[in-house]
């Protein structure tokens, strides 16, 4: 079954981004984009929430013309448009769905707000996260709170020279 | 100078217990155990907050006498007691004095919210994490909202053979 891949770049405190969304505390490596690279070639399906897809759509060109890729966002207040995938349904329906269908891996793009309902239906099946040396202090948070644990399984733990730390986990079923 | 050390076990979304302080999700590993034991040695002073001291309390011996350490436990509640010192004052006026007093290093024990005004005051010099693979939902936070940035170098990285990851970092002083 296709699995579900959530993940990104985050502070020491778990935070994805400044309050503003602001991601100046990035640092670009060589080895940090193997690993993207590479984790993106097992996808073909691409989650994101409307701030995310706000800040992709103002960075350039849309996200699934940058990658390929079916893009689907979920917004209950944007408008249709051409070439994009709207979704206002339940996100939880939505990607179980998308799950029992013929395909590649499904990655949820940025908030944790999108990935909260995944984790607590038990949809998300692989955790990825590229831990920066920094602590923001106040933003956007990678992980929320949930009604329930989720138990994982380490995969993959590497330190690039940068001073990041990549882990990757899988999540272990209930 | 002597440092102060922030830290302990967490969870990937970087709690430190259960909403009721419950660790039932802690694992124990040799590893983890002799990089306790490790940085420990450079330690002769640690800082509580009350809900740590309690819990402390509650499982044995009080911790001075466990590890024969000088404690001291910030709390505007509790009374004082024979054997334990009782902190009334600014935890960063305290131990701002505390730095500059000849002595080993001192170890801040439990929750973030003693540590957070410790970090805006800049007074925090490492930062050690055992995170675990879990993702507990909800629980006490490690890293509190804060009104700054801190910037961090990465020391040292392990993959334990349980799947916990270990962390540390040197602060950045501004």
């Amino acid at each position: 079954m296709r699995n579900v891949i959530f993940g990104g770049a985050n502070s020491l405190d778990n935070l994805f981004a400044r309050p503003d969304g602001g991601v100046d505390w990035l640092l670009w490596s060589e080895e940090a984009a193997a690993v993207t690279m590479d984790s993106w070639k097992s996808v073909d399906t691409m989650i994101l929430g409307r701030k995310t897809y706000e800040v992709a759509r103002r960075m350039g060109p849309g996200p699934s013309e940058l990658a390929g890729l079916q893009s689907y966002v979920f917004s209950r207040t944007l408008p249709d448009e051409p070439g994009v995938n709207i979704v206002r349904e339940d996100v939880a329906a939505f990607v179980r769905r998308l799950k029992g269908e013929s395909g590649k891996d499904i990655c949820i793009l940025g908030g944790g707000e999108l990935a909260r309902p995944l984790f607590e239906a038990d949809l998300i099946d692989r955790v990825g996260l590229n831990i920066h040396p920094v602590l923001l202090g106040t933003g956007v948070p990678v992980f929320h709170a949930m009604t329930r644990s989720i138990q994982l399984e380490l995969e993959d733990c590497r330190r690039f020279k940068n001073g990041c730390v990549f882990v990757s986990y899988r999540v272990i079923h209930t």
